[in-house]
């Protein structure tokens, strides 16, 4: 390496300019004391010279104590400069502020029990890769790359790729929303968009009311940002009306964070009529609404119900914020946030100063996948696949798990209510005998979920799930008993 | 659309299961008062059915005031619901907080000069995208995909693509620099990096010291955290020494961020000498080091000087924030941060709660270009290129740019003082006359760079830089005249 960028000169013979290179790298700290050079042939045949004149380079050097040669060890740099022994060290961990320790402690990849190789895993809602649509994607990315691949590669726009927006708002015109005034942004996935938004318009101690339970990554997000988070009881049929209502009267919110449909974690799609109630309290109250649409493209009955943003109609209380992440591409971390041009507006700029903009490679890529026609053959496909092995499970779950309730509607999860048995207690056991899922209380506002649980099964093959949930179902069988 | 999802049974009369898809369009909001229908003939081709059926279907929805059909214009939901008149509407505006209105005051796109089509342009300091290697790196992504595209579309690790942070951890090695208990996390681009390292270390008003002038977006990010900005001057071989002491005792800064190797805007670099005298009085005031490495890799001439990350050996005050984004495919906003391993782990769960992780198809590609040697070939070739342009700049500016000073060793662009004349006033002239550069009071931590101005090159071709350069000297002159 230290003789890499190294160029000999016609001028003056090799060995100096050998000796003057290793002096000039010691000067400026490539070698140190106690590096160790390349060999005396390894550096002739690198260079093409004559090993003679690395020797006589190495041997100089010597001399005057600058490299101490070890027999059967090789060629060592030695300096006086002994001042490197005092370390610069820093403890990093009294460093942290609030944020960065709040994200740490709620980072379920450290606290939770760790997969280990043969288990069987409930715990995520991660697509199932062997359905993606690879060649189609493929031959999407090679449209992208041969029409602009040299600009998709260079900086582009905070807002992203325009072919890919325009695609979008369409999309969100489809779903019945009224797109005037209205913009969309490109943001790294849904985590980054309900980030940004969160970074823009709350401060520490600001009030956010959300379902509980809800997304355990949006409360640990909501958590990182300081602030409060009150939670309002959901129902079979969706979120509580006069619960909400009462509570955005007592605490008068900075907004409302809402999962209308196949919410996390319990699958539940909120009805019609309660999605205009929520609206028009809302609305009352001047609230905004986060609507969290992460799934709604998971329908596997029934005709589908348009989001919350239809109902705002040529109004701009609603912000939408959209992924594909739970049925294509995760990886990619392509997701959007649709709102008020206003507000897109200032995101944008707040995007600018984070990352200037997400991949358009990736986006360039995805815009054909999805303008190809690709998608929606996927999606008609994946839906049969997720609600056949939906079916499966809640059929598994029914026969072997003792509980109060099973929830959902759709999604790539089921929730569980337990009579009066810990999940904690139940995971502790499952995880002896192999088996993990989510313990209902990472989704809790408070400490209501004690007796819950999430089975995710988008990636567990059915004769997995048939003998995981046997086993969980003979744990709480056993705790129940005693 | 209103029909796409719809499926027909066998059960019921067609055009009354219409009707009632109809009915529950409405119901359920896809279908508002004033939304158009498919004319019959539409309906019928699309479901396949006769258009009798749907032309019943519509006959009697009019009848009972549901739809009215407009001659010539077509069919059209009637609802009753008129409620909708009154709008949800946020005045967005006032909702923002400190730092979202900071991101948006400090966006340079929005508050700088549009660029206008025709325009000679010496703003940008993004690579020349003609030079980009587009067969290696399609190569590279072909290679990634069918290893395991599958798995790149799918969830990753927040740290990163593991054989990429692999290839990392060596690349900082090869740069004179130990990795013992140090770690890489991949981020988008050193934006994010940077983002996320002052979002986890500093409070409001901590802090922090830079070299005055420094990178704008640095200082945008800085100032967005609600940052106290202390800069300390540029000398020709960098940051003075005595000033940064002594700022350092009188502020006590959280952290330092310096750019040692062709500083933004000015090009400098710092000598190997006054590194090491950086590096001690910050390990004497145990103030970390960020280091931002952005441009590396641009060298024109001499022997490369190592990081300051090298001298930190085995200590750990030291954080290199590095990125390729200014030689190689900026589109793709791949960037890492190098340091502790305690600071890799926490920030890790940061990178996590913010965007969860950096595209893994992108880093696979990435990797496989770095790994192919494609990588090193490139820099090779661009080097050379952008080292002749920055000779034919540096030579155009000396002959036509009346000034004090004129800066740097490297980089992709030049960096001017110029005499008593305020570059405001000059790009204004410059404007309207289809030239523009980027006025150097960005650059600047206090109102001390009025006369200073940053030329970049990498994407100008040859005849405009000569014209362009033309156009502001002759401007300088004009208003140094008057």
């Amino acid at each position: 390496m230290i003789f890499s960028a190294f160029k000999l000169n016609e001028d003056e013979p090799i060995y100096i300019q050998l000796e003057n290179h290793i002096k000039e790298s010691i000067d400026n700290g490539i070698l140190q004391n106690g590096s160790k050079l390349p060999s005396t042939r390894e550096v002739s045949s690198l260079l093409n010279i004559s090993r003679n004149s690395v020797v006589s380079a190495y041997q100089n050097l010597e001399s005057i104590g600058i490299l101490e040669s070890v027999k059967g060890k090789g060629t060592f740099v030695i300096t006086e400069d002994k001042v490197e022994e005092e370390k610069f060290i820093i403890n990093w961990n009294e460093k942290f502020n609030k944020y960065a320790s709040v994200c740490e402690e709620l980072d379920i990849m450290k606290t939770e029990l760790p997969w280990k190789k043969g288990m069987i895993s409930f715990k995520s809602i991660a697509p199932e890769e062997n359905m993606f649509d690879l060649e189609e994607f493929k031959r999407a990315f090679l449209t992208a790359w041969s029409l602009e691949g040299d600009k998709l590669l260079n900086y582009g726009y905070a807002k992203g790729y325009k072919p890919l927006i325009d695609y979008l708002m369409n999309y969100m015109s489809e779903k019945g929303v009224n797109t005037e005034e209205k913009e969309v942004l490109i943001t790294n996935g849904f985590t980054d968009g309900f980030d940004m938004v969160l970074s823009s318009l709350t401060n520490e101690n600001d009030v956010v009311i959300c379902e509980n339970p809800t997304h355990n990554t949006a409360l640990k997000i909501m958590r990182a940002h300081g602030l409060e988070v009150v939670g309002v009881n959901v129902e079979n049929d969706g979120i509580n009306i006069l619960d909400l209502e009462e509570k955005i009267k007592k605490y008068k919110p900075k907004l409302l964070y809402i999962i209308p449909s196949y919410h996390n974690p319990t699958g539940i799609v909120m009805k019609g009529e309660k999605r205009k109630k929520v609206y028009k309290i809302c609305e009352q109250y001047s609230i905004p609404i986060i609507e969290d649409g992460f799934n709604e493209e998971l329908l596997y009955s029934g005709s589908h119900t348009p989001p919350i943003a239809s109902l705002c109609k040529n109004g701009n209380g609603v912000v939408y914020i959209g992924s594909f992440s739970k049925i294509l591409f995760p990886g990619l971390r392509i997701g959007w946030i649709f709102g008020d041009k206003n507000l897109i507006g200032t995101l944008e700029s707040v995007k600018r100063c984070r990352t200037i903009h997400c991949s358009f490679l990736d986006q360039g890529a995805f815009y054909h996948y999805m303008n190809s026609g690709a998608f929606f053959k996927y999606v008609k496909k994946i839906r049969k696949y997720y609600k056949d092995k939906y079916k499966f499970t809640l059929n598994e779950v029914r026969n072997n798990i003792p509980c109060e309730e099973v929830m959902g509607e759709g999604g790539l999860h089921i929730f569980i209510k337990l009579k009066n048995v810990n999940t904690r207690e139940v995971l502790e056991k499952c995880y002896e005998k192999g088996v993990v899922f989510m313990p209902g209380d990472l989704f809790y506002t408070d400490d209501s979920g004690s007796s819950t649980m999430r089975i995710s099964f988008s990636r567990v093959k059915k004769s997995d799930i048939r003998k995981g949930i046997k086993i969980i179902g003979d744990v709480i069988k056993e705790l129940g008993n005693n």
